[in-house]
């Protein structure tokens, strides 16, 4: 292939190479940038023949990982050049290349992870990572070692998303509790991360909300309720 | 689509949305990560439709972005697993996924890069970035915007890539430098700092090297010999 014809490709065609396995059921309640909520364990399961525990030697000297993904529920369509962001109330419009929405030409979403773990599972490779933010049966198109040299820049400018949203305290009725038992201490620890985030969207937080929300979270539907301040979790049922 | 479908997808198409101009006219001398030739500036055209300027309404309040392209010269082929990264002196094998070898199943690769400025040209958005490590005519896939509270960990432990490469003093012969000339002053200390990388295969730098180079820098055919510490920059013809 010529150099001309390359540049003139108008598309490239990306081999999916693992899966993501996360706490995360379903959109609503995935966290809206990955490190926000730390304990929140996930597991990518790598596919043959990228799998091959070769293709991950001196991977474990790093601490971190940039994750490269498909938003895979977010439907193809035309392109729009704007968007709301969650950040913003959900009312205001910016261009979409100044967000890291979903709703973009290539559908590919970009995150950073912690590495915990590596595994070997029938010949093939499976990380375990923390802090993602992907929801359940993510494709996962890349991972790539974070270097600190390179991609750490906290001097940088961060435009309207400056800093990390505000927490909101996390209460469990009696009966909720009960039901969660059977999480262990870091699940349970990470279900209130993720629910101190207030995952509504986020004009509902300008007004009296009385309605109960259901999240799917680590294989359970968790009921919520909140006010200005507090996320009341009401029940979790066995999803 | 159904959830199972979707999730048996073994491939992705993503649109190119635009195309890097960049000093570096082929492979061999561009820097091995972004950052490292600050004074380097780029210019990301992008296309219609996505070049709209309202796709870019927000972005400047961001000093940095991520860049996620195409290594769209190195060909497809099967997989392998190992690469032998030039930080380790080319003959070191590593496994493809500790590495941001461009060798990889998607051939993306991912960059951060300094927001300059943003012109509009024709209707189409230009963004002009500093820090690339894009050959010209790269193809772009996306642009986000880099957010330091989830994207900056200077505490991350970097493996094998754990500080950025030595450098070597660069000095110019009187018939270079006056080949040189039409070169602005920050294209000149780009130049500087790009030679000053040894751009070299790795393990050149292991034995005496009578040689002499040639790289595509900024429209010129610049000539260097590279010896212990220093690259002495002997020509640069037009190209």
């Amino acid at each position: 292939m010529s150099k001309n014809e390359q540049s003139e490709l108008s598309s490239y065609t990306l081999p999916v190479i693992g899966v993501m396995h996360s706490p995360y059921g379903q959109k609503f309640a995935v966290p809206r940038q990955s490190g926000l909520v730390p304990d929140a364990l996930s597991t990518i399961e790598f596919f043959a023949p990228y799998g091959d525990p070769q293709a991950f030697a001196g991977l474990q000297g790093f601490s971190h990982l940039h994750v490269i993904f498909m938003f895979h529920q977010i439907p193809e369509g035309p392109f729009r050049a704007q968007v709301r962001p969650p950040r913003l109330g959900g009312n205001q419009h910016v261009g979409v290349f100044a967000t890291r929405s979903p709703f973009r030409p290539s559908r590919l979403g970009l995150s950073v992870v912690k590495l915990e773990n590596l595994t070997v599972q029938h010949g093939l490779v499976c990380l375990q990572v923390s802090g993602a933010d992907l929801v359940d049966g993510t494709p996962i198109i890349d991972v790539k070692p974070y270097i600190p040299f390179v991609d750490a820049l906290p001097e940088a400018q961060g435009g309207f998303a400056a800093a990390p949203p505000e927490l909101k305290q996390v209460i469990f009725t009696e009966r909720a509790q009960e039901q969660l038992h059977s999480l262990g201490q870091r699940e349970f620890k990470a279900l209130r991360e993720i629910l101190a985030q207030d995952p509504r969207p986020a004009y509902k937080a300008e007004q009296e909300d009385p309605k109960r929300y259901y999240a799917l979270l680590f294989g359970f539907n968790v009921g919520f309720c909140v006010s200005s301040d507090t996320v009341t979790v009401v029940e979790a049922l066995k999803a």
